[in-house]
């Protein structure tokens, strides 16, 4: 169970939406997995052109999906109408990224009033189903709260 | 003039080479535009595609290309037939990618051994040439020597 | 459990003389907790002195704790004659650093031959043993191999 | 030339006292020397009890006056009353720090309404004045707006 209170009561509906805006994320192939109170998981199909020359996952593709995922976990969070902008990240990479399939997923550690901090796992899935770690991330997004008109 | 002094006197095409082999590179539109011992710079032309929901370029594309420019300015140093590895990056968005183009340009700080850290600066280009710092990057490429026989 | 295997059988008492040499933490007070395979535990008692202007715990002092306890964590799985040196870290605060002590804790993520991949949680523990989260961290070291004569 | 517009005018003085109000800061031995706007200056001469175990400047000491010479130069910037706050920063070392002093010199590259990212480099000097780039740095601080009453 999440420690997390949802202020928007629509926060999976919103994530979905969130996600499909996206035009990079649908590039990436990313699929929306997993919705909780401040988590959120990714997973984007093995593909030729998202890899790098040895043919893994390209470091810009796992890093990204760990900012992204990070971000939409924090984007389970905020009331209805604001938004969550990245305002910073880390990555280390910890194994190449060999495999079927990326999942990424994204938890808040910190849910604060103008920044999110977040930690994010990115694992390279076989197709057998198990997993190896290949990035951890951490960072913090920035609450963009609606224009009071 | 560079302080540095390339291992590999090849290091141009070198470089070429190693930007072209990556599928990610190419499906971003990255092409690579300065080559120096010790720096790298790459340029990503606006697309729909590689935006986020406002119509920006992503974040994740964004960090990417920084993390990949500092990747290529490590490139330039390494001895021929060693190679560059992502071990860790970290980025700072400091304004929305609103522009014509993407800009990246990464420096080599440090040569080690092992490690070459590095430094990165993304600007938005707009039409007129004007620049928009919109992200800063530090990280660390790993040095993988080739396999003695 | 660990899931790591300690190549030095003597890590407890080495990780002791590790602390134990560096003036810098006799200078914080730090004193070793905890001490697993890939995993290690420092407290830091408040002490004016090593506070902010508002009389929290200074941000340098939390942050360096955090580097330090994922070196000492690195440091329980290398093997007899090898160090650690940290290569490079990243911390998020997330609360003020507001008690009778902190608290860190590291852990090895990935135990590589040349980098052990950490992350620490630093909490300000109050008197009667409660704990805030103040601060994440997460960072590589790197492995020093001893000298071959 | 500095390219920020202070907002205090008196920011020079406000920043000695920022500097002399923080324990910790006394207790390492930091002085204050260059302060401009958006640019701040730290010397550590050295003492053997801020060192490791290799006699050479602690890492913690390092980073720690990394984040704090980027919070001095962020808080050249704020206004009359606010005050800043380290939410976040990053370090790579790149050579041990061996000298007779650090010297620490930290940039504002984007000042934001809330983030101030910055900047910083950590050289160890010789006696002879002659510098050895030994960490940089990258990080935000919070802008902390005084209460309205």
């Amino acid at each position: 169970m999440s420690q997390f209170e949802p202020r928007n009561p629509e926060f999976r509906s919103r994530l979905r939406t969130y996600v499909s805006a996206q035009g990079y994320l649908s590039l990436l192939g990313v699929e929306l997995l997993g919705v909780e109170p401040g988590f959120a998981e990714y997973r984007v199909p093995f593909r030729q052109d998202i890899c790098q020359q040895d043919g893994f996952f390209h470091g810009g593709v796992i890093g990204g999906v760990a900012e992204g995922v990070m971000g939409a976990a924090a984007a389970t969070l905020v009331a209805a109408g604001a938004n969550v902008m990245g305002a910073e990240y880390k990555v280390n990479f910890v194994a190449p990224g060999r495999g079927a399939a990326l999942i990424a997923r994204g938890t808040v550690v910190k849910s604060g009033r103008q920044l999110i901090v977040c930690r994010a796992d990115v694992v390279a899935a076989a197709d057998d189903g198990s997993e190896t770690l290949c990035a951890i991330a951490q960072g913090a997004m920035a609450v963009v709260e609606p224009r009071v008109p």
